[in-house]
């Protein structure tokens, strides 16, 4: 395992960009994004994406200097065509919209359509939840999870992200897919060769599979409800403005390359300040979460926890160990630019 | 079992509420909630529950004639202090200036505080729905609902629903408490004196039981997910605007029937056409529902449905064969007035 440091990685990986012509704000964007969720432990969107979405720039997939229509559409909605943007970049470009808009009218809603992956959700909800306000992001995403009481799958993990601000520390954030385990743990389990819990996965039949390889769609969760939050997202980030729909969605790794995945996200900002003081709100969120900390434990050796705190833990350790990454993944960095051996710790 | 017939019951109801002096426009809503709830089948917030608001009016946990205070505070928000006001009554006018707020600027949010049990959070979703709005309503409750990691309860079963209009039908509509199962249901097994499976429910411990007469708190859905989504829902519900939280929220029947309950209530209504034309999204919505429907059938026994399907199918059937009701209840229907006989099919 390597370590690498975030502040050169970030410069490395911009200049990455820079030489592939992607414009200084979608720059600024992307690396904030990988960086930040690296950094918060979620691996599976982090940084090891950077290889893949430099392949998808060069073939056209993700445009590079795209043309991004922002149709405001009255004074609290807007609809926004990414172009093929990155998504971080227009997710980023969607949230700061939405909070503007909710400053002077208390909530906003904004639709995305013809994007690409945006990486992680709490990057947006984060983003307006450090300004002060309850910040929610969705995407949809291909069809993954096993359709309840069908064989095969219909929606994506499509996940649901809720962020808002604390008095004592950074905020609140649950980032959550709507299946029981996200498709990278099967692919952890795949490189392990070992099997899998059985209510996690579906074969190519719908039946619960044990081994990973069989593997073609996940549970989502609470059976019938996790179902529902799914199409709920759904509605949300592509039936609502027009998209396209989970199931007609390109697999990101198995399409082509070239082919454009026109993704669908959705995003809110509540403005805090129209219901509450914020000084009021983020002391009784603070106040909530420290009361859930002292709860009694069910295992004394284990921390009582709400969501975010196992992201927050991390970034305390990776502030001075750095990014974790295996060699596989290094050598991928290493082809796109040796100079990613300076990032080394 | 009896067999109710909706009408006669619902005038009779009505009747029973006004010789109480509610407001026309509290009975109104109340009565409608209840008579659709109970229709769609959800009898564990229809009618069932009507003997219990009349004693809680009685006692004056739930104020006859309220002083409603709605505090428009921007285009798109509104914080409304409930006066102890039927939560069926408060939260009709909540979605209701949501879906006018929403008519100008796309979208809007109200949050209600000061008020009492609203019964099925479908209510409110499908009355926006049949505007032609995404509707979302959401509502806290004591706690019952185990703390991840924690042997203690700390959010109650804090519903998420979600409706929006269909092209063909009436509209799809997700109403799902954030818990794997509803107390109700711990409270049919202690009726049947059956054992529990062991994922639903824990002791005073937080320990698994199978005795559902030992159960003092739920499973979330998903573990830490539903456990975040109860916390999501407490914060839309309470921490938001200054409402009591799920922890501090007495319950519905042990505590003393005078004690007002200080429930909070969220809702959401997005104006579908700032966004696409409502023809198109209510087809694109029925188009997606009917390729669910028509997927591959895990077991050619069962019916492929989506959320709200059982619901329809159930209003179906009952506006053939009645409301049905259990011995027990219907006594209590007769001590409120003899003339509930006459609802009798």
């Amino acid at each position: 395992m390597k370590h690498l440091d975030d502040s050169r990685l970030k410069k490395l990986m911009q200049k990455s960009l820079s030489d592939r012509k992607v414009t200084d704000e979608a720059i600024l964007h992307v690396t904030e994004s990988l960086i930040q969720t690296s950094m918060r432990g979620v691996d599976s969107h982090g940084i090891n994406l950077f290889p893949h979405y430099c392949r998808a720039v060069d073939a056209g997939r993700v445009v590079r200097n795209p043309e991004i229509k922002i149709n405001k559409t009255a004074e609290s909605s807007a609809v926004i065509d990414a172009g093929h943007a990155f998504g971080h970049h227009v997710g980023a470009l969607a949230i700061d919209l939405a909070v503007e808009l909710a400053s002077k009218t208390g909530i906003a809603a904004i639709g995305v359509k013809n994007s690409s992956h945006f990486g992680a959700a709490a990057y947006f909800a984060l983003r307006a939840a450090t300004k002060g306000y309850i910040g929610f992001s969705f995407t949809n995403a291909d069809a993954l999870v096993k359709a309840h009481s069908s064989k095969d799958p219909f929606f994506g993990t499509n996940p649901i992200c809720f962020a808002a601000p604390l008095a004592n520390e950074s905020p609140f954030c649950l980032d959550m897919a709507t299946s029981l385990v996200s498709w990278n743990k099967i692919n952890n389990y795949r490189r392990m060769n070992q099997p899998i819990p059985a209510h996690w996965a579906f074969d190519k039949e719908g039946k619960p599979v044990i081994d990973p390889h069989l593997a073609k769609s996940l549970s989502p969760i609470g059976e019938y409800k996790g179902f529902g939050l799914g199409m709920m997202v759904d509605v949300l980030c592509a039936v609502l403005f027009g998209g396209l729909i989970s199931k007609d969605l390109l697999a990101m790794y198995t399409s082509p390359i070239e082919a454009q995945r026109k993704i669908g996200h959705f995003f809110m900002a509540i403005n805090i300040s129209k219901f509450n003081s914020l000084d009021a709100f983020t002391r009784d969120l603070q106040s909530m979460v420290d009361r859930i900390r002292s709860l009694r434990k069910s295992d004394e050796s284990q921390e009582l926890m709400v969501a975010g705190d196992p992201e927050k833990n991390c970034v305390k350790e990776r502030e001075v160990s750095g990014i974790p990454m295996d060699e596989i993944k290094f050598e991928e960095f290493l082809s796109l630019s040796p100079d990613f051996k300076t990032a080394l710790k």
